[in-house]
């Protein structure tokens, strides 16, 4: 097997893990991965185009993250070998944690009480009623759906958007291009939690934005592509959207030139909403390593056609 | 009966809601309370000291608040009249997510983000692991046990110091001196939502703070008085407390001139991490009255000699 990732912390993370779980596992780092013939598993992040159409004994290849758009924008992805993504606990805990504190912040004025402690300023803003503030998810795979069931659980009114309807309690599913509309017409907050894909991709656009209630607010935790960045900037700008928590950009590190940084109503994080672990995924990807060398088909395959 | 508030909206808002559940009901606002002989309940916040024992069949006095320290530090409180605190769903609630919101702000080092973007910085900052984050609540009433549940649920190691020991499934409950000095050991966040009693006065002092380790966080949602201020800011100056919340100070509004606006460690909110709605108060506050007036005993009674 070998990984493959630019992260030089991560790759000895994983390795670390990996080799506490099985230590007579081989693991060879890209590109140092000669003879290729000894490939059969390949852990990666943002693999070069074409690169794993090269190994001819190639069984299985696994994401180091929850998302695996990364992989699949390959046109020259080796067909007929499966893809494994990382359904990883800690990583959906954390992200609820994310859209919580990003949700509550705007939620109970915190960057209004800022403004007014830095001129010392006591002011009374009485707080939105939660019972009466609809949440809005753009996704209700893994991350989405716990997520919606912990904001549900504090009392807000909780609806959902997804390729498929859901059945969760308490939880308003939405599909399709009306569902869509429907779900962005009653948003007073649209959260973004979408596996990026041909048909999610630019989602977030002047068309979408435009049916959002004034003064929604935007959090995307699914990737950049997801936003068309001139059409939200331009719903911040008139005031349409009220504010935007981005975890994520179409070129990371955002340049710093870019204008969503200085923005006043734009709060830019660092891709920190939820990092993989290798503690918490290594015990799966060792799994799906025995299964594949074992001829047994692997846990938590993605849907190429899906894109997920 | 008669409600005193120094907030003309409170009262506005209160007379509203009580006359919609009874039509009939005389309201008379205070000082506006002659013939005192007819007042038979009293629906205060911060009564004038003395006030209180001037109506010689006064059978119930209601607090506007969940809190009843404003009713209590009068030395002329009639004796054998029963008080009711005013216990608000929705103010329970509302609290819950203050607190969520507080500790996730910190958790999720919200601050450290914000620092970076006012520099265009993209940084890399992993999140502290939630299993092992310890919790520390100064109180397990009505408003402590609903936020501990709900950090519970999310993955946090939560405990609880109250005046008797508490069963909350998942929190570990402290009690007396002893208990004090185990949970404030363990607490990275200590989060006080105590009564302010003789007991609890100053609770957050030089010898308590220093019992928390090193880099934990105060937030305080009780009363300015659990605090003692120059001890938080000496703790805060030095770094042995790395940040403090606070949303109750000694004195409301907190003068333009105090420390604690200006300090980095410092988050200031202006009193309103949960506020007492007319809405969801005035059905308990009509069943009161209903009850004295038919010689029943009141709801949500409050036990002087405990303070709460």
């Amino acid at each position: 097997m070998f990984i493959k990732s630019d992260d030089h912390e991560t790759v000895r993370e994983w390795i670390s893990e990996l080799s506490v779980l099985q230590t007579d596992l081989e693991i060879r780092v890209w590109p140092n991965v000669d003879p290729i013939e000894d490939i059969d598993f390949a852990l990666v992040w943002d693999p070069r185009l074409g690169d794993l159409a090269r190994y001819p004994n190639l069984k299985c290849i696994g994401s180091l993250g929850a998302g695996v758009d990364h992989i699949l924008k390959d046109p020259g992805l080796p067909e007929g070998v499966p893809i494994v993504r990382l359904v990883d606990q800690q990583l959906i805990r954390a992200m609820s944690e994310f859209v919580l504190l990003h949700v509550l912040r705007y939620h109970r004025q915190q960057p209004q009480f800022e403004a007014a402690q830095r001129e010392s300023r006591w002011i009374t803003l009485p707080p939105p009623n939660t019972g009466e503030t609809r949440l809005g998810f753009l996704g209700l795979g893994e991350l989405g759906r716990d997520a919606a069931i912990k904001f549900r659980a504090l009392g807000f009114d909780v609806a959902g958007w997804s390729r498929r309807l859901k059945q969760i309690d308490g939880i308003s599913s939405y599909s399709g291009q009306d569902g869509l509309a429907a779900l962005l017409e009653r948003s007073h907050y649209l959260i973004c939690l979408l596996p990026l894909t041909a048909e999610t991709r630019g989602i977030i656009n002047r068309r979408n934005l435009a049916l959002l209630p004034t003064g929604a607010f935007v959090i995307n935790c699914g990737r950049g592509g997801h936003v068309v960045d001139e059409d939200l900037l331009s719903a911040l700008d008139s005031g349409h959207v009220a504010g935007a928590t981005l975890d994520v950009f179409h070129v990371e590190p955002l340049s710093s030139s870019h204008p969503y940084w200085r923005h006043p109503r734009v709060t830019v994080i660092p891709h920190a909403s939820s990092l993989t672990s290798a503690r918490s995924g290594a015990p799966q990807m060792i799994e799906n390593i025995r299964r594949v060398r074992a001829g047994e088909a692997p846990m938590n395959q993605v849907n190429r056609q899906a894109g997920y």
